[in-house]
């Protein structure tokens, strides 16, 4: 009889949770398996021997199927980075624990910082003589890990961008009124979920967002100007996406410079770049001007799901446990697209090296020629990701989430 | 044979286009109704004989079922307020315009001005010896309309900031260490949205949003550092949920003295009570401090709808046609709420002069004792408002929505 743990770090998404439920659901056909535990809060719970026991969970009732549309980290997550020092007391700790709970297979939910995790984890098991099998699960609403064609989260989050940014455009354009309205939306490195803003073009004919900024594009304050400036001739209501992490020819985000906003309290504070474009097209242009920030509501709206995302993320769960039974470690479940229509993704994996502290950014094939766009390529990738709509329960009118 | 003009005005919301579907599909069982007129851009396009021809678009397929899901405004609205001085041009021009147009009934869907507007024109048209029917049908998210039990529009705004909250604070608490959230809801004179936040508290045992400030009540910083501190010693994760409107024991917004933020342009900045009070928790208390703005989110979100307001808002407009065709003028169509539990809503009318220019606050029964949070009496009264799911068409994972 064999044992599992199963923990979720990073930042929250629509998806985790989904990831987490297959695991859940596969590791139920296996009579090898005894105990599953889940990690409160990563690693840091993990070595904390702080653990959720599923196996009691589930034989007491818990409903899987809620714990697929329950957003967030429901066991909680962490940002911690294991030292870089392999001999390091705490790898010591991590093998001792697995130990004393009978651990075989490890699982690790998360983007970059945890395929990290799995990968320092998995090289120590080779050296150390381990039979432990670490298995790294992707997750991220940036969708900027590599070697996989997505990842899960992605697709409720752009799907969250996408439908708030149309239903922004309706708001904006119902007075008969010039104004220029700026959505900031997550990706301080890479610009998919920015992008993902295209999708409400498509929409009813009409033409916003007509200016998309991405942070794979040097920033220039100038253009940006002129491109507001241009459109504003025969476009009544300007709609702007930008990514939180576009940065200007110098590689400074936007308000980094001493012109930074001061706060009532006096100290300088680095304001969003929605809210500083706002500002700027204000005081450049004098035209009608707003900004919306869509915050840390884009990564964990449960109540707005891509179906393709969450049967995805429940799949690429199931077939990492899979991986593990078959004696895989030291890889990350990836999807490879075959064929985009009809949409068909397969389930493989890869080797954890190829991935732990890469980032992918959007291919230049994906950006429009005038670097303040998208191009059809990239809306024919994300239009799958997006589809088909799966809701939560609700009681009372609101949704029925899960946490451990 | 007789016409119909119909008119959308003031700030977005969800329902406004199902209290349109509403006078739409009743007029179809008339056979006496010969022309619908659209205005667009309510009033103002009215003037400017701006009008879309529902009774053509209507005999060309118009899915009216997709139109009762689509938010905002699909006539497009206005902010406009006619002349205090009735004796002045326009008020000829509307009615020479009526006339010229033979219509017969004349509907304006909004808030408090559209009534202002109905109102006017109910009373000239009575001095004037005209047969044309003039009624208000109500609108609004801020839920402040007086006569009425609630106004569509608010059950919808209700539900997406119940859940948006719910959300955020599962969002919040992923991580291991402690944070205060300042959640920032749309109300400028009145608390009925920012209320609504309570819902996220009796979801899943849990304890958030912890401190809600309405301006129904004056903000005292100081109250609101030691609220924040006496929670800090027992809970981790603080949500506050807080409406724009509130306004300090001098009737001052918060960020209205000259300690306001400075923008890079060296511009003072009415900053948002959000922002203001995440860097007061900052700066007071050292504590990790985030704001989000619901922003015009709130108001258009048409994919988190509650099938109560929808049901409700097409019905009012099928009342509303009713009455106009019995003869009544002058008036506005209201909800009377005979029972909470089974819930039970009649639509009756009332007379105009007791609701135009009239606002309604939270009564002092649904404000807590300590002046930071909302009464059962509240909770019970509006989760029948946000009670039930509604969803809009879709197409290749996004809403479909229709606009004239």
């Amino acid at each position: 009889m064999k044992n599992i743990v199963i923990g979720q770090s990073g930042g929250p998404t629509a998806a985790i949770n989904a990831t987490l439920a297959g695991v859940l659901l596969k590791s139920l056909e296996y009579d090898e398996i005894n105990k599953i535990y889940g990690m409160k809060n990563g690693i840091e719970g993990f070595l904390s021997e702080n653990f959720v026991d599923f196996s009691n969970l589930i034989a007491e009732g818990l409903d899987i199927n809620k714990l697929i549309t329950t957003p967030a980290a429901s066991l909680g997550s962490c940002r911690y980075k294991l030292p870089k020092d392999e001999n390091s007391e705490e790898y010591k700790n991590i093998f001792k624990i697995c130990e004393k709970y009978n651990i075989s297979y490890f699982f690790y939910i998360g983007g970059n910082d945890s395929m990290d995790t799995i990968h320092k984890l998995s090289n120590l098991a080779s050296q150390m003589n381990s039979d432990i099998k670490f298995i790294g699960i992707p997750k991220t609403i940036d969708n900027d890990l590599p070697e996989t064609d997505h990842t899960p989260g992605y697709g409720s989050a752009a799907k969250y961008v996408a439908t708030s940014v149309l239903e922004t455009v309706y708001d904006a354009s119902v007075y008969d009124r010039p104004s220029v309205t700026i959505i900031e939306i997550m990706g301080r490195h890479s610009g998919w979920l920015t992008a993902a803003s295209a999708l409400a073009k498509s929409k009813n004919n009409q033409s916003a967002p007509q200016l998309i900024y991405l942070p794979e594009v040097a920033f220039c304050k100038k253009k940006f100007i002129n491109d507001i400036k241009k459109l504003s001739e025969n476009t009544k209501n300007i709609i702007v996406a930008v990514s939180e992490g576009v940065r200007d020819e110098n590689n400074m985000f936007l308000c980094e410079d001493d012109s930074c906003t001061v706060d009532a309290f006096g100290h300088k504070q680095l304001s969003g770049c929605g809210k500083y474009l706002e500002n700027l097209v204000k005081s450049e242009l004098g035209f009608k001007a707003r900004s919306i920030e869509l915050s840390t509501l884009q990564r964990s709206a449960g109540h707005l799901l891509s179906k393709t995302d969450i049967d995805e993320s429940v799949k690429i769960g199931q077939k990492a446990l899979e991986y593990a039974l078959d004696g895989h470690t030291g890889k990350m479940v990836v999807f490879k697209r075959k064929s985009t229509v009809p949409y068909d993704i397969h389930i493989v994996i890869e080797d954890i090296a190829k991935i732990a502290n890469i980032e992918r950014k959007l291919p230049p094939n994906f950006i429009n020629e005038e670097k303040n766009g998208v191009t059809q390529d990239f809306i024919d990738y994300v239009t799958p990701l997006v589809s088909g709509e799966l809701y939560p329960s609700y009681d009372n009118g609101l949704p029925v989430y899960i946490y451990f």
